[in-house]
């Protein structure tokens, strides 16, 4: 067992994220590469495994790296690979992604999945989903990504893009979403939607708010969070609409899928109890009664999360290969 | 394996049904017991293990039945138990139902799940759903129910009570449901719901109908589906108003399990394309881009598939125990 060794790739829009993760979970060695300098696959992926080779070699685990497990948004675990991601220069066709990741790592298995799934078997397997057989995890980014665990596993559903909790409409008639629909979570619980939530207040509503003072094309959710610690009314209200709309799209999953425990991950969660009071006070209203006891709580897993659920999945994959 | 028996009962708020079911899904011999004459649970399970005891007799297979298996409202499959049923006059406290049967049966084992979960069994193991993975079936009755099977399983969630599809909020601050919150696709989807939105627009549109002569108490959405199979005006606009709901829960459900199929089962579906047209426009609105070729339709099985869903849990019951 402890000479196995894995490497996790987290691809993310801008930069990607490599690790060499032993069996324990311990990040051996990491570096960045970018991603977003690359409009083609082809360059990418030889730069990206070269980067992974001169990695093994530094760590010293030559010949013992068994697999490599990759997050990236719209990673298709059954088929190995991207399709119509919008943040990824290369990913807006049909990408081959494992299978080329593999043949430049002279054959090395390659197991991939999206991002938030990554995330969710790093919080099964590091977290705070330690031991527990159901629980969904939601990481909130420039868009609402979701892990959906049951029995243990997750859940892939039919064509592997199971969990899209983000396009849960919330709003009918709502907002424009990028996949095409109105109204998703997404499109007010992420970052981006934070900050659309703040402009439309700042648009339609009186209420002064040091807000007004930030160019709007560079207002950010952080502001929001920084004004909304400072008691800035409107950057409150901010939050609580956020909340509301979080708290709807959660009680949706739970009475779904009837989980132990929620968790959220990522950027607005660094907002504390600016997002979770609003979230809690939703929650008591919207959720099942009969499954107000499901936890909701934020996740601990701190900056390597991305690299160590990628590494899970590649340690899953083996132990699942060699029960074959 | 074609000398294995087993007991599929499907409890029912007014009757219960029982029936001896062989391996392969043949219904042997059936009978009804009245399950609303009884307000305690004891004096009910003396009658339902006299009368699967008589049909065991009746059917030749005395020694040869493995197990029973019992769908009813809010059955728990982990703790065997009923808990807060309204529709049962027994039903209000916590009943240790297989228990109290297994007992009355001289130890035989008995497999519970909720009618919903029995339904979609039943759909996996000899309907529309066989050599489906993935799949979701919704039961439109009295209430909104369902079961959802993710990898070949049905989803039990946490603690037995997964798949309330039935109180997805589809209106934020819509109408009262039963559960205690408001604006459950139950209040809008369910027979009673079709029923609530008949009398809502019979008291605040103007439209002629012939439901404005049928005394209000008895209305049903039988009647709706009549009315509406004759070209009435408001009667169509009572199923448009049910599919866009019903469009909302199924858009959400898919979106956080991605299943191969939906499957509608119950009295209303009987209302056929006036249900289907409608949901299948709203459908086309709300569901996610990615996943519109999610197929949607009624489920064919007939009017003994509860039995036929609660004897193939028994028959998998059975199955799991040999392996254990």
């Amino acid at each position: 067992m402890d000479s196995t060794y894995v490497v996790g790739i987290d691809v993310g829009g801008q930069t990607s994220k490599i690790g060499v993760v032993d069996a324990r979970g311990t990040v051996l060695a990491q570096t960045v590469i970018r991603t977003d300098t690359y409009g083609e696959i082809e360059p990418f992926i030889a730069e990206l495994s070269e980067a992974v080779k001169k990695l093994i070699r530094e760590s010293g685990t030559e010949g013992k790296v068994r697999g490599i497990g990759v997050g990236a948004p719209n990673g298709n675990y059954y088929t190995g690979t991207i399709e119509n991601a919008p943040n990824l220069r290369w990913g807006h066709h049909r990408v081959e992604f494992s299978k080329l990741l593999s043949e430049a790592m002279d054959g090395l298995p390659v197991a991939l999945t999206n991002d938030a799934n990554a995330a969710a078997v790093g919080e099964m397997t590091y977290g705070a989903a330690r031991g527990m057989k159901n629980f969904i995890m939601i990481t909130l980014g420039t868009g609402v990504g979701s892990g959906i665990v049951i029995n243990g596993e997750v859940v892939y559903g039919h064509d592997g893009f199971a969990g899209e909790l983000g396009h849960i409409i919330v709003e009918p008639g709502g907002r424009n979403c990028g996949c095409g629909n109105n109204g998703c979570l997404e499109t007010y619980a992420s970052a981006t939607g934070i900050r659309r939530t703040a402009l439309n207040l700042i648009d339609n509503t009186g209420t002064p708010s040091v807000l007004r003072k930030i160019d709007r094309d560079k207002l950010t959710a952080k502001d929001v969070s920084i004004a909304a610690a400072n008691g800035d009314r409107l950057a409150l209200e901010v939050w609580d609409i956020t909340g509301h709309y979080l708290a709807l799209g959660i009680s949706t999953a739970v009475v779904v899928t009837c989980p132990e425990a929620v968790f959220l991950f990522g950027g607005p969660t660094k907002a504390g109890d600016l997002l979770m009071n609003p979230l809690k006070k939703y929650l008591d209203k919207y959720m099942l009664p009969a499954m107000k006891d499901t936890k909701v709580m934020f996740s601990r897993l701190g900056e390597d999360a991305a690299i160590l659920g990628a590494s899970a999945l590649a340690l899953n994959a083996i132990a699942a290969l060699n029960h074959k």
